[in-house]
């Protein structure tokens, strides 16, 4: 009896992220969702993401941003002037299909490019719910240590790419970056590993590159 | 229906959570359930705590130790020479009661003082879920940000003791702790906030005498 509940929630959650994944093959948009612990920098790197897309590929992208409670990531997306809807959860530990679906209503999709979706601040639940978009991504931070990708498999055996984010602080923390490429790649070979650091800036240019070139391939594929 | 389901399960932990914290009663040992996001440094506190408990306070700890795979940190935990048992949740994103009583079966509960329960990383859900502990400790760490006790506010209404780690690492990033005391006594006035690191040691000793102060209190009480 409990299986089959879990599996009607899970039925219906990637019946409508379906549904998204085919309005934004329709609409050309690109989508991403974003997923980390809690203060990884999720946020941070989103802020300085969003302007570069902008001016050096002249992405136009909007933001859903999901929290337990309260408005502050929204808050600080709104100021890069990009359309933000901020999704509580009440509680919830992950975005679902249809919350997404709810927050898509507030867009003039035919204006967008790319659709990030920053996802509730979870390094585990949010793995197993699909909301329709085009690859995941997962962020990781030198503070939280090198051993996430072993102890927190699930997340990473569902993204496309890994950013390895806090990197200006290598100098005063103890973090085997080889650990962890060893441990992505031994989960998923073909793991994406980027580099940065949202603070200082470092790495975020191939970083826009990235995904400037994921959101022109799907733009030619629809052509 | 779904309601009903998870009501079900719930009372189940309850239930279960209620007879754990019956056995602590009638065996007077104090129980800790420590949470937190991914990478916070649970482990590394429990490294150092335990030992300072030990030799300063003469109290006999055991961890059970919960991981959704793997035993990097019972491994870790292990070292210290105290019992220890390694739970796999294989994907469940926090502890049960029942989890927590199967691995309790593995100690001789006469020769111990205090148990800590190290929940899965993660700063939502393990919240919903008593194991018939004492207490709960969250910890929170400088490199996560300030705003955690204001977006993942059940965490810290469920919490005896709010941990501020890695303060050593003050000097590279901007953190607001006053944000973290306001936030936290406005969710709850009589929380009680320590700061430490575990990497330095500062405040460990405030710590341990804390939790001393507890493990004797109950002990006391119980004469």
């Amino acid at each position: 009896m409990e299986v089959k509940i879990v599996k009607n929630i899970l039925g219906d959650n990637n019946r409508i992220a379906a549904e998204i994944n085919d309005l934004f093959t329709r609409k050309t948009i690109t989508c991403m969702n974003i997923m980390s612990g809690p203060g990884a920098g999720k946020t941070t790197i989103l802020e300085k993401t969003i302007p570069i897309l902008e001016k050096k590929h002249g992405v136009r992208t909007a933001v859903i941003e999901g929290d337990i409670e309260g408005d502050d990531d929204g808050a600080r997306l709104d100021r890069l002037q990009v359309p933000v809807v901020q999704l509580n959860t009440r509680g919830a530990c992950h975005l679902s299909a249809p919350m997404v679906k709810s927050g898509l209503e507030e867009f003039d999709l035919d204006g967008l490019d790319f659709i990030v979706v920053e996802n509730v601040g979870n390094l585990v639940c949010p793995a197993g719910f699909d909301l329709g978009e085009d690859f995941k991504v997962t962020v990781v931070s030198l503070p939280e240590g090198d051993d996430k990708p072993s102890k927190y498999p699930g997340m990473f055996l569902k993204s496309t790419v890994v950013l390895i984010n806090k990197i200006d602080l290598a100098p005063h923390l103890e973090f085997s970056k080889d650990r962890v490429y060893t441990d992505c790649r031994r989960l998923k070979p073909d793991l994406k590993i980027l580099e940065l650091s949202a603070r200082t800036g470092e790495g975020i240019d191939a970083w826009c590159d990235y995904l400037a070139g994921r959101i022109k391939e799907k733009q030619q594929k629809q052509q």
